[in-house]
């Protein structure tokens, strides 16, 4: 691994550069933040480690949390308000999250909306009825979580709050490209292929970056602040190993090769704190299509483990912790359809007592599960875990097919949800709770919004990137300098 | 909460006291680090927070975790080897666990056990035949893990290995006593009622510990190094939030108010990561009486698991990650018992139709369950679980009972298996995997032997804390003095 430890301000010869702010990724959180630290009138340069920035964003389907009323909502038939989406976003954001960042985001949601309209991102006022975790047209609302599925739907009113761009297919680089557009439009330099290594500390405060700019040492003061937006850690296998082993088992890694943790180990170098460092988004897709909803999913004693209808970050965490990493989805002919994952059928046969056969569960564990759920889905009922009836069809047209959703046969994606601890405003924090001198952050490669995987929703990364992103931006603008 | 950060050498005024090996905490962990870095030639200084040293395995049962064939096991005809121990310590330590560590531990267990014998420690060459967590006899051997419970009992030979010193009760305090004794014997001195706060440092060095002494200041150097062994930090609820939020469910902390994590922080705040935090062991023990063994443990669909015969840190984790925290267990009138953490009786009904109404679980729900299971138990089988047939028998005699294991209506006891990245031989390490200088650590401030709670087995809290302590003492010991 590379040398995280921040470099003493007496051993730098000179600095090549100097600016009041210097953001380092240019991603959706530092984007964010580059334009608003030079919208406060700082001068602000955004280090990027690629050729060009856009970050796990720009890889994405662009959907973004926002509701409290925004007009599309309003347009598609959806009332809600702050307080609605608080009750969720408490939800989505987990035990362990932070009411302050959970108050905040939701009161300001409707001028994050708009936030991101200014920058030219247009957004049609269209809902997408079936539940899908990839929308593939240019329409935009979509229940992106949880929300109509128990128990969240017993504790929160359902209202749909992901926000899909107007582009077809992956939106998300259509909206970083109108956050890189930006970010100049505001008065921000970029400098491309600029990898940041070590922060340049004169005591404790943080003055400046260390980088590597096609190889040759590229030292930039940030007289105000830094504010480190680098992205999580999932592309660390080192790391994974020491804070968040459980999701090792995870092959398809979401994010870009930046996400490897580079900037949570500056920080912690300088002095900040690594915190909920465990936890990750988990993503395996069994559905689209949607008619998969109405699939058993069982694990390796043939019994069920969730309700089918939740979110893919709750099911795919209950195959990890409850199943142990064994799952199959058990449909049959009249619901089966091609996955967008392409999970493979383990087994296709004409009846429950040979696809238990076929997939070795104990004798008998399938059948009566299978029995069990058949008879509620008749009476419109599931009484274990109550699926939306919506959802719900007793599983009768063979064969009976059992795609397999298993860790070791399926695609299962992964992103990290630790990082530094910082105030919601973007101070990096010590262990005891005091911020470091000059050093903000945002986005993945803080502990922020949401944190847990198994209550995510869609749109809260980007939407957490962008909007404290921008809190953190405007605190380093205002910081005092340091001279 | 309290500034770790380490003091720099300038900001001293003078050192109250100067010893070459500084050990800080007198647990088993620090206990052995003292002796061995005295018997090293080094002199050498405990500082200990409470009145008296003795730490939490003062107030264990004293099980440790010896194999590989000692004479204990021969007595009793169990054949052991290191080859058979390291099968299953490897099980037992988890997939995150270091290969070295184990192998060190297993192939030094026989040396580790005369070690403790010739402190005093006596053991008898007795086989404690039932199951139970807390043996009250002065027998010795035990199987203290999962080495017969499936799946470990399929993937390593079976062999008892937990060995409880020969003391009636609680054994833990009389073995502390013999480690206490053996401290002064060895030459080391004792501080008591000294609270190490900070470590001092030299540059990145570690010279020495800034303490307090009944109140006042006590600046301790450390001319080869600072051994930590402070504890765990399962009573800094803090910490838990950050680094292992599903813990703080648990309603009972395991150890002394020591176990607050300063150790951890001191160490972090100098340069040191802090790894493995989110994991720990949990404790609901609803054996004994082993009859227990034989109820159905069932989550709140009514389902089953876990394999109710293993070790209670498995159940328990399966408690808390697979049944949400909420679980019974069930058991007819010829197995109940009074258990050794009082667990409540939810219900007692006549049939299992009222009991699973009574408990208000899904209709039909347990019913099935309880079907299936007696049918299974009538052949011999447990075909989900494999649970062994000696705990096999069909539940068939009203009235039925509901041993309420919930977390919020039992026992959960609780300790955290996360702390300092150190080598096998004690050197702390840095993100980057370099030594922090002067730096050691053992026992539970470290991420040690055993990675996760739920294949954790009774007695390698101990074993790896005075292991592992032995080769810290050796290593500080050994190290380079600073002048």
């Amino acid at each position: 691994m590379s040398d995280s430890r921040p470099l003493p301000l007496g051993e730098i010869p000179r600095w090549d550069a100097e600016h009041e702010v210097v953001v380092v990724g240019q991603g959706v959180a530092g984007g964010a933040a580059a334009i608003e630290a030079a919208r406060a009138g700082a001068d602000t340069v955004v280090l990027e480690r690629m050729t060009r920035g856009g970050g796990a964003t720009s890889l994405s389907t662009g959907i973004t949390y926002f509701g409290a009323g925004t007009e599309i909502q309003r347009a598609c038939g959806f009332e809600d308000s702050v307080e609605d989406m608080e009750d969720f976003v408490a939800l989505a954001a987990g035990e362990q999250a932070d009411p302050e960042r959970i108050r905040l985001y939701c009161e300001g949601s409707l001028d994050h909306f708009q936030w991101f309209r200014d920058l030219g991102v247009e957004y049609k006022a269209t809902f997408i009825e079936e539940k899908t975790t990839h929308p593939f047209t240019d329409d935009c609302l979509t229940y992106s979580g949880n929300e109509e599925a128990w128990p969240h739907s017993a504790r929160a009113r359902p209202v749909p709050r992901g926000h899909k761009p107007a582009r077809e297919g992956e939106a998300g680089g259509y909206l970083m490209e109108a956050v890189l557009r930006g970010t100049l439009e505001a008065g921000a330099s970029v400098v491309n292929e600029c990898r940041a290594e070590r922060l340049v500390v004169d005591g404790t405060r943080v003055v400046g970056v260390a980088a590597r700019r096609e190889r040759e040492p590229f030292l930039v003061k940030a007289s105000r602040g830094v504010v480190l937006a680098t992205g999580g850690f999932v592309f660390n296998d080192e790391m994974l190993a020491k804070h968040a082993p459980h999701l090792i088992q995870c092959n398809y890694k979401v994010g870009t090769a930046g996400d490897d943790g580079s900037g949570i180990n500056m920080g912690v170098a300088a002095g900040g704190e690594a915190i909920n460092m465990s936890e990750g988004l988990v993503l395996n897709a069994y559905y689209p299509p949607a008619s998969h909803l109405k699939g058993v999913l069982v694990d390796g004693q043939g019994q069920r483990f969730v309700n089918e209808d939740s979110y893919l970050g709750r099911t795919s965490d209950a195959i990890l912790t409850k199943a142990d990493g064994c799952a199959y989805l058990v449909v049959d002919d009249e619901i089966h359809g091609r996955t967008q994952a392409f999970h493979k059928l383990a087994a296709v046969e004409g009846s429950f007592e040979e696809l238990e056969k076929a997939l070795d569960l104990p004798t008998g564990s399938l059948v009566r599960t299978m029995t069990y759920y058949n008879e509620g889905a008749a009476r419109g009922e599931d009484p274990l875990f109550h699926k939306a009836a919506k959802y719900l069809k007793p599983l009768v047209e063979p064969p009976f097919g059992a795609l397999d959703c298993s860790t070791d046969a399926s695609f299962f994606g992964v992103f990290t949800l630790g990082g530094l601890s910082v105030r919601a405003t973007g101070e990096v924090l010590d262990a005891g709770g005091e911020p470091v001198p000059g050093l903000f952050a945002a986005g993945r490669c803080t502990a922020g919004l949401c944190r847990e995987g198994r209550s995510y929703a869609s749109g809260l990364s980007i939407g957490d990137g962008s909007f404290f992103g921008r809190l953190a931006g405007r605190a380093a603008a205002r910081s005092e300098p340091w001279s």
